[in-house]
């Protein structure tokens, strides 16, 4: 069911985070890009991504329903939400690739597989983690 | 003034979605993972980075107001926002590592570097892209 | 199908200004509300009406399956968002009242109900308005 | 210094819902505005309301900056979340008039202003209410 391709081994949070510095150094946009500018800027971005959804109704996994045109403008605005992100990292000062490995870890503590297979608690309490 | 410290370069996007994929099917989540549960969970995360944000005022790039504390809080929610884009892009379908790649590309050819450098046009704008 | 109680008709958008108004000026929060601030703590609360769903997979209007605490729930998130949204208009020196009866009658002029009844070219596009 | 002009009080919450019952009953639009695409289009709008914020670093209130064009687009942008809030509401069975009021009673208990005033407690937390 789940699409097995393997995505491009090459594209590394650290080879996303140089080409975003390279790419804002050669416009002379680093004074733009504070935390707080970019901050906001993604949560346009997200925005955008959520506007794709806002009048589909539930989708399936893979998104059978959607056309050819609307995949590209879909994975568009999913790259755009993580260049912000990886940005925005970068000039936060954050170590993204450990972070997340971090997180990761973490998350696999705090929902144990034994425990947590076939059931369901944090998806049916609302307020959240 | 940028932070040159290397990010781990074997943390790639496609390790972090089949991490993704096996934490949650070691769980048997799966079947809440749809794209719109998905997508409503990324906005969640983005709600949680945005309130770090919320009360400081300005900041610096790198962050130097911010204590030890504060940073690890922020460098969590980051990979909170990263973990469920990632798995959002997967139960899409949607190959994230070529798309940020042709995202990037068509970013370049947007905004040539000779004609943008030291011009903010599209920062002063407001009725973004 | 639709609920038919009435809502207060005492509670304007005026009367929510002047009461955040009032609050914040008691407690001497005003220097923290600027127009950013609060624009990212009405990100943060949109975040948490948006955990409210994350998980529930596709609801029907009137939220029949959700329970009673769930909606109270709901009740007060969707009052944190509407409390932010007048503050922030007010520190914008943006006068609500006006503007939303302004942008009902643009929306009218650009969906003619004539034109729109039954078709749902809005909703089938997706990169919306 | 806060803008003393007074709100129409006529634009209650009530004539706002009834206003959108209205306008979406005559185009047949019901059957697309359930909870969780509301909560998407609501998504979609505060994007776009950020994204006005999004390059233009710290801003005073009143936003003396702002030209008027960038003042009616900023309106405008308000009242989109303010409608679609409005609308997520009514369509949630939610009665928006009784909860905004019961939650400013709420945050009134939780701050009292005398414990309160001058302290910035909440201001300084970061991992907010």
């Amino acid at each position: 069911m789940e699409e097995t391709e393997i995505w491009d081994e090459s594209v590394t949070l650290q080879s996303l985070r140089m080409k975003m510095r390279e790419f804002s150094s050669k416009r002379q946009w680093d004074t733009f890009h504070t935390p707080r500018n970019l901050m906001l800027a993604l949560v346009g971005e997200i925005g955008e991504l959520a506007e794709i959804f806002q009048w589909t109704g539930e989708c399936e996994p893979g998104l059978p329903e959607f056309d050819e045109s609307k995949k590209v403008h879909l994975s568009e605005e999913l790259s755009d939400v993580l260049l912000y992100l990886v940005r925005l990292s970068d000039r936060c000062g954050v170590n993204l690739a450990d972070a997340v490995e971090k997180k990761m870890e973490k998350n696999a503590a705090k929902y144990p597989a034994d425990k947590c297979a076939g059931k369901s608690d944090k998806y049916t309490a609302y307020s959240g983690e």
